[in-house]
């Protein structure tokens, strides 16, 4: 196991995770750390960590299942820092990354048999605006350039099996398209929650939690995660989630 | 005017209001002050309060705007106390209360003419539970019986104007019911609030508005209500409502 000049080693206390990081590539957000800790993780079985940048997802759940992890990522720089990490952590047994265009899943992945499908996808249509990240690692993995919303839940569908659940983490603007998108391909969302920065802030983080051909009824909104207090330090929640404590 | 044995005068500080209310027939409850507070009240023109109860919602909101407020109310009895407080607040020019099926509203109230539609309807299907309220005034007033979501909604739409508002305060677990009527009637959902009874807790009210044909982009969360404190006490937001502190 190697590391590369500019990459760093960073830790996530919670989970006891070490995870190959680059400011010029790549390196995971809160957003990856909220939607680890938003659905319940089977304790076997298959999850799928889709779109999954350098790793960050599927390397936290790790330590709460001994499902399979598959991880599928396009780009080849920020699949090979995952692939490092999984190294790192000695998890070679349970994770497995494929750098492959998720349009592809389904030629390593059976359909049908996914449990838990976890995805922290681009969030910016191309449409919305010109101006995209300059950094070409950054502008597939924020901007809809080479997947959108709806092909990524069309293939988490795919992928699930009856009763499987698809969780994802984006923003509360696109949610109305990952409703559409999810009554599209029989996803029925059951759970959402909404992330706002501060108390008496605009949501800024949405996850969802649908299940493949579930009911479409028992529609549960979850308890608030607030991610600052007033005077701008983490609240418990979210230290919890990032350091354990 | 009079006052029936049965009925009291409360008073709502905030807006200087008071309204008569029963115990035995139908008292507002801190939703309808939700709603009243939700959307911007445009200054003039035409709002409508559909099945408005004893009339609460119309009247907390007519200290905010000249425009006339038309209420809606298929119970008799209801009706008459919404009358009465109308009365009571010399609020003759500005309100006027129809007893009637919402179905009928058209009769009454011109198509495509209103600019804000308020709306507390009844929250739970006929369907879901064969214990219905006992009460017959709050079985009509909380159960599917003479109305549903999605007539409610269609409704609405016949007398919004193109880009007025509606405004529905409704439970969570009906969030994608709500949706998928707005859209079958052409409404564009525009921004939704969240109602926690406390932090750490489900969200347990809906609030969301919706501009008849408007475009779909732009969609909100606003800030999280959270209704009381962890000593069981209002948070000051939930004070100001109320009591306008």
């Amino acid at each position: 196991m190697y590391i590369l000049e500019d990459e760093r080693i960073d830790q996530l206390y919670a989970d006891d995770i070490q995870i190959i990081q680059s400011a010029n590539v790549f390196s995971f957000s809160l957003d990856a750390v909220l939607l680890a800790n938003f659905p319940a993780i089977p304790k076997r079985g298959k999850i799928v960590d889709l779109c999954a940048g350098n790793g960050a997802v599927g390397l936290f759940v790790s330590r709460k299942t001994n499902a399979q992890i598959y991880q599928i990522e396009l780009q080849e720089r920020l699949a090979d820092m995952a692939k490092r990490s999984i190294q790192l952590n000695h998890l070679e047994e349970q994770m497995t990354m494929y750098t492959m265009d998720l349009k592809d899943s389904l030629s390593k992945i059976k359909g049908d048999s996914v449990d838990l499908l976890l995805c922290n996808p681009p969030y910016f249509k191309t449409s919305e605006t010109n101006i995209k990240n300059p950094n070409p690692y950054l502008a597939l993995a924020r901007h809809e350039i080479e997947t959108n919303l709806d092909e990524v839940i069309q293939v988490s569908s795919k992928l699930l099996k009856t009763n499987g659940r698809l969780a994802m983490v984006h923003r509360p603007d696109r949610f109305l398209d990952i409703l559409e998108s999810m009554k599209r391909y029989r996803i029925a969302p059951k759970r959402i929650q909404f992330v706002y920065p501060k108390l008496g802030k605009e949501a800024n983080i949405l996850l969802v939690e649908g299940i493949k051909d579930g009911k479409t009824d028992g529609f549960k909104v979850a308890p608030p995660l607030i991610t600052y207090n007033d005077q701008g330090n983490y609240n418990p929640e979210t230290r919890r989630m990032l350091y354990g404590e």
